[in-house]
């Protein structure tokens, strides 16, 4: 059955203009002005509102194994609440625990995931290092389309990662041509911090942001930036969420290094204030990491935005519920750190980036899709309107007004970080493979739709940093053989 | 006739995808793998070759009247140049007299471009000011397809600006939804510099440098960039040569200011050694303002490019004959100002760019025609490779190695500032409006061919600024009346 | 008579330790351990204070003919509170009138001087351009030590410099080895500002600021900055209010350009919400150029003398009381500009400053005394506590709390922009000339006491800067004659 | 006996006078003009030379036993070099080896020193951690003078420190009021790069450097630097050699952090091609690190010295001779690191920085010598002509021109990396302890006359530090305790 988008705006990364889609096969087969309708098309009148592609979340971990708990949105209900945001695709992590075999980790959540009922990749985590790490990077990159291989910088004595292990890991992507990605938080630091917090008797949520100032994200990830210069390889940063983290990708970008940094939609508009809220489930309910950070920051974000310094947004969807957040109630060491967003970006995005002159409407569809795409590796299939490319889309109503709640949204929390926000512009239909899997506040998904999208590894900056290796190659002098004396 | 570009590497500003083209009525009909070959249609084999948007050229002055003589490069042989070097249109400048009505001015250039072969538009210089230049830049902009206008902070006693001008010229442009473009060199200090060499006894052309050292055009550059910021409105600088006004752009960037800037293939390539040779005709050649700088101002440019902080390339394309230069030979302050470019920008941009590994191919395309287009507001139009655009195409031979030459170009000047540079990437066959108008070296053009392009005003950014100025606007506070005393 | 200063720590520039003073003459005559005391002499006893080199404070404007009104503080109640504050020398400034000989202005304003109780200096303005102001500015720096001028590059249609003038004094300021120094405001924008802000019918105070953004300041510090960097010049750029001047002073410095920065005690505490104060009286008593800025513009100023790049911290004390301030009663640019400060400003950086840690006590020295000593070079004679210095001195109780107040003030003004301000630390005792003028909250002085400081042109700075000219010097290329043709 | 300079002007840190200074009992006992000379006094002309404090080298390796070998220069033919230099103190470096107590090798580095001929001090490295470290940090600190201490952040394998042992040693360096120093470069990414080139067969000197590139050094100097942000404790980069650890210095300055910058003499004047050269030997003899940099760091840490943002200059004097570089023939990773600088340190700076005006005269005598002293907190003592201070004085000809080489140089070398470097400027008369030890080119020495100089604890930058603390210390929320459920 195909798809007609009908009467609306088309808007692109690059461009705008009226046109209709024709989806057929999962994929966008034309697109025009007055395309006639085949027979038993679904139509979607799109008028007055903007076409868009559908959003993609490179950031999402669904049903994580994390600090003895699960996180409580799986798969299926994730990637159900994407949709009803308008986001079509997720990139969710495979994370080994240390000592597991990375082909082993890789099956599991490949299982896991299988339930979806909207695309998804992974990428994968480096934890640990030996020889058959090495190997199966190789394996995930060249059989499974796993193009992006993660290293955490924090969480000391569980999963972060040694300068030692990083250059190595990092030395093994630029060989695979996949792209190295870090949590940039320095992980001895913030150990030290809490310890000395728990030893002053800071034991409550108040003190998880004071034992991850931003100056540890900054460190780790101009420590994470260096590494890949010296390596002449892409690198990727997670979750920026304050001015000295940009500043060091920005830093580098201006030396011409190629750094791509992300942030999520909570970090935009959410400040430091929540932790020292008397409520513990309000405090802890936010419990992420990095934390919400002082309001200037902010500024310092949607400027990166607009600089193009960040490229994408994203929003670590790792939902734990109120019962779990308790288990760090007299030690904020032990609360699950995650929170909700994957259904929100989008419209979050637009209300405060969009509507306010911050960004322009392509520019929308750039940090909402269409970089992921590149830098990823995937577009044109996804994350642009073009034919040939997956009929993942959103059709954007402007004028729609809604409150967002966790009383009414589609994730499997019990909390929304945006509660009671009343955001202007939202998605009236969202098209998943070309059906239309959302309309008038209704999911119409199928269990196991969603496919496991391969990546190919070698985007188009790997390219260009093999020439550059080639023409700053290391330099041997001959000298002549010592005169025996 | 129809023309099928078959077996070639499309590459666009975002992606690279293996496609065919065809091109029917001046525009682009299709887009496919395994296109069939319409009757009569002309077959262009682009198999081992990359088909990319024609080249625009935001920065070109055929035939322009300055300094007491008249550029060499008429709107003729001009396009016919820079289609053989892959460039399919130029944006050339009207710049009337002080006190010339500006409608005439423009209607003069227009008849002069007539008999162009390749498509073109006009920016509008302001060089003075009064009601009625204030009314016909709305009739340009609203009419005439002239949706930019340029500012000269330098040329003192000539064509300069007042700072007083120029804030109410810019007040006009946003009202218009124009951009406003600017010349950046302190004016005023170069006339002082002038001077003082000249009393030194300093007469050659190595005083042309040194009388424009770069902090000038590094604080003309921030002057208009915060003129422009108290209206909050975009603004675009010509010609950026140095690190100064990159980064006086890169900081009003970076604190999310809408600014653009525009570099010379020429800036990028040579320094100012050139004006210290002893050969008068050497040095007077490369007389052009913003002068060539010291090599290190080129690795910043580059970076620019690559940071995106700087959007596009252009030539600056003013041509002046020996005989014409040599009017300065005693003064250098009367060398004619300018030198060639329009052919050679694609090719130096490649070799030096792509081939080393600076840019990918996809920042090729940005930086020689998508990025021009979407900030001159005639994308899709012009710019991308995609259905309904025109058909201004440029088939890229990477392999084809070839040495650039005055005795071999197509510009008509007899000097060339890359003489005896090799460079490895030209065109194979460059199609303007649907016909291969160059091809295996030879030129195929008609004159008149060329269409003037309107373009239209508000470009996304003015919607985006126009929200803002919303978001920020004047307040006013109420106060009680005074009581009487 | 003499007077021994016993039991104290003397805390300078750069050093702290234990050890009296002994004053005689008006000079420093000795410094040691448990010197004698001689017969007659006035003993202080400084047990548990701070000995530190008296304020200077190098921006007022004591009865200053301003907007037409005159300042309400003389010479004489205007040092009198500068000493009852810890302030023993103040440097005005001689502002002529457009077309005003500099000459007869400087005699006008030292007639008025004479009555004053501290020593003082003049800078002197240039606010018009011709022949004799060239003579002038030479008879003032050879013959009456004046060693800095200052431009304003505001105030349009009044004492606004063009740029021209601007380049022609500060050339003629490096020849004289005398200071430059500027009020960096875009004078064309804010006017454009105020009429836009007028028309919009913003009339109260609210309109101050909002014709006077930071980028406006941004804007005429680096063009100020770029000038003197062209003549290779030093200068000094008067309250630095904001983060976009500093950047432009920073920047430069990093350049090691010889750029200097002096920031107020009110610009460094105060914020702009007074303006939008309902109460017109209390709105427009905050009113000055440049106006308070939003809050965090503060950390960066404090950032900057914690940096060394700004070096002073001055006043700029010139007050109008709420009937002269009612002139601007419905438009907002008849406020008359300016307010009080000259005896809170070291108090306030003491509690503000070294109390939070944000200064040491000799950076403390630095930015209130020493630093404007040398810049203006009167150090040692100034700024310092070395034998053979002026005993001008200040015995400071880091222990003494007050509250800030207009009732309590010395300073001729009805209002405190400081009002109700609690400070830790201030002085027990005021030394001027080897002379205790202040004690236990009593003023001791004379009418006239204070003296005239002639100030030596050629500061350190103009010595390296004129070898870095030799250094520099312009180039000539020698050709060969042309051969005839 | 007692000495009297006579005729000179005197040159401090502030500033420059005409005066002369009576020498006894190795202090100075008195300063001013036209001094009667005390019988028996020694009289040394100062007529038209400069009278500064003598150079303070805090960054020397005498006789230090390094990768398989022992500096060739020991303490007393060290200091003496340093006198011949103008340079009356060093402090040089207590190096234990991992697991070597503290104490044990404090006590070995004081035996070695005790032949010197000057002043001296002690640094101590933190090359391992336990208990015992942490307590004898402590005893150092207390009651030897002892009051920084060092961490190499290089070195892998042998001395370098852990990310948890700095953090742990910086806490201890703040609890003592101890400098915490650092030599930033990466050594896991130096050991990455070494084997890396070597495995490439490039195994001569010119590995070196490009196993050092500028960006390990940027990465650990900001990672240093953050580390004591964190714990806000002050800290010391030494040998900042390249724009990328400069600019982690100046960023963390520009936000108020209290970092301090050593550059060496040699990085300020030679550049990397030395490594290129065709000649072992000579290639070898500059083998040290952080290596010489391209030629555009040099302007850099230039303008670092200029601006303040570098505050001392130094050696890392640490020689090694030919035969001694020659274990490293077939292995660049084997040549023993280092070279000579401190006789050569004040003239070359005064040559390339004085003379060329990028230094003014008191600026010279700041990064020669007073700032090493406040901050090494032996100031007014050391760096300062006052009465009281040590006796420890330069005499300095502004006129005497002459060439460095290893023929005539006093250092313990058979290689000088300035050779053939004409100078103008250099000491007639070097006064230590009030006794002139080095006229007329000749060294008047005592073997064992130099003192270890105890350094207190707690320089001024502690205590406004501690008072920061105090105004961010964590905070703690109250909350209700949870109502049973």
């Amino acid at each position: 059955m195909s798809t007609l988008i009908r009467g609306g705006t088309i808007v692109t990364s690059e461009t705008s203009y009226r046109a209709d889609i024709l989806c057929d096969d999962g994929m966008i087969k034309a697109i025009g002005e007055g395309l006639e309708t085949p027979s038993g098309a679904e139509v979607v009148d799109a008028g007055g509102q903007y076409v868009m592609p559908g959003g993609i979340d490179p950031h999402t971990h669904m049903q994580l194994p994390f600090m003895g708990t699960v996180a409580s949105e799986d798969f299926e209900t994730g990637t159900a609440a994407a949709l009803a945001g308008g986001t079509t695709q997720i990139i969710d992590f495979v994370i080994p625990d240390p000592q597991e075999p990375l082909m082993d980790a890789y099956r599991k959540w490949r299982g896991w995931a299988e339930k979806s009922v909207a695309d998804y990749g992974f990428h994968v985590a480096i934890t640990w290092w030996d020889d058959t790490v090495h190997r199966d990077m190789g394996l995930l990159a060249e059989n499974e389309g796993v193009n992006s291989f993660k290293h955490f910088m924090a969480y000391k004595n569980a999963i972060m990662v040694s300068d030692e292990m990083m250059l190595a890991s990092f030395a093994r992507c630029r060989e695979l041509g996949a792209m190295a990605t870090v949590h940039a938080e320095n992980g001895e630091m913030v150990y030290y911090l809490q310890q000395e917090l728990l030893a002053k008797g800071i034991t409550g949520p108040e003190g998880h942001p004071q034992s991850r100032p931003p100056e540890i994200e900054g460190e780790a990830a101009n420590r994470a930036i260096r590494t890949a210069q010296v390596l002449q390889t892409p690198i990727y940063i997670v979750h920026v969420s304050c001015k000295e983290s940009l500043e060091a990708i920005t830093r580098a970008r201006l030396e011409g290094q190629r750094v791509f940094g992300e942030c999520l939609a909570g970090h935009l508009l959410i400040d430091d204030s929540v932790y020292y809220n008397e409520d513990f489930e309000f405090a802890a309910a936010h419990v992420m990491s990095p934390p919400f950070r002082p309001k200037d920051h902010q500024r310092e974000l949607w400027r990166g935005l607009q600089s193009g310094n960040l490229q994408t947004t994203a929003t670590d969807h790792c939902c734990f519920c109120a019962p779990q957040k308790a288990a760090g109630r007299d030690d904020f060491t032990l609360i699950p750190n995650g929170t909700s967003g994957v259904e929100d970006r989008m419209a979050v995005l637009w209300h405060h980036g969009v509507n306010s002159g911050k960004l322009t409407m392509n520019e929308f569809v750039k940090v909402t899709s269409t970089n992921a795409a590149q830098i990823f590796n995937i577009h044109p299939r996804k994350g642009s309107i073009s034919v040939g490319a997956d009929a993942d889309i959103v059709v954007w109503d402007p004028e729609m007004t809604r409150t967002i709640s966790a009383k009414t949204h589609h994730q499997n929390i019990d909390f929304n970080i945006f509660e009671g926000m009343e955001v202007k512009g939202s998605p009236s239909h969202t098209i998943s493979q070309g059906k239309v899997v959302y309309k008038d506040g209704q999911l119409n998904v199928v269990k196991g739709a969603g496919r496991y999208i391969k990546r190919p590894t070698y985007n188009p900056y790997f390219d260009a940093l093999d020439k550059r290796r080639k023409e700053t190659a290391p330099r041997k002098v001959s000298r002549p053989a010592q005169a025996a004396e």
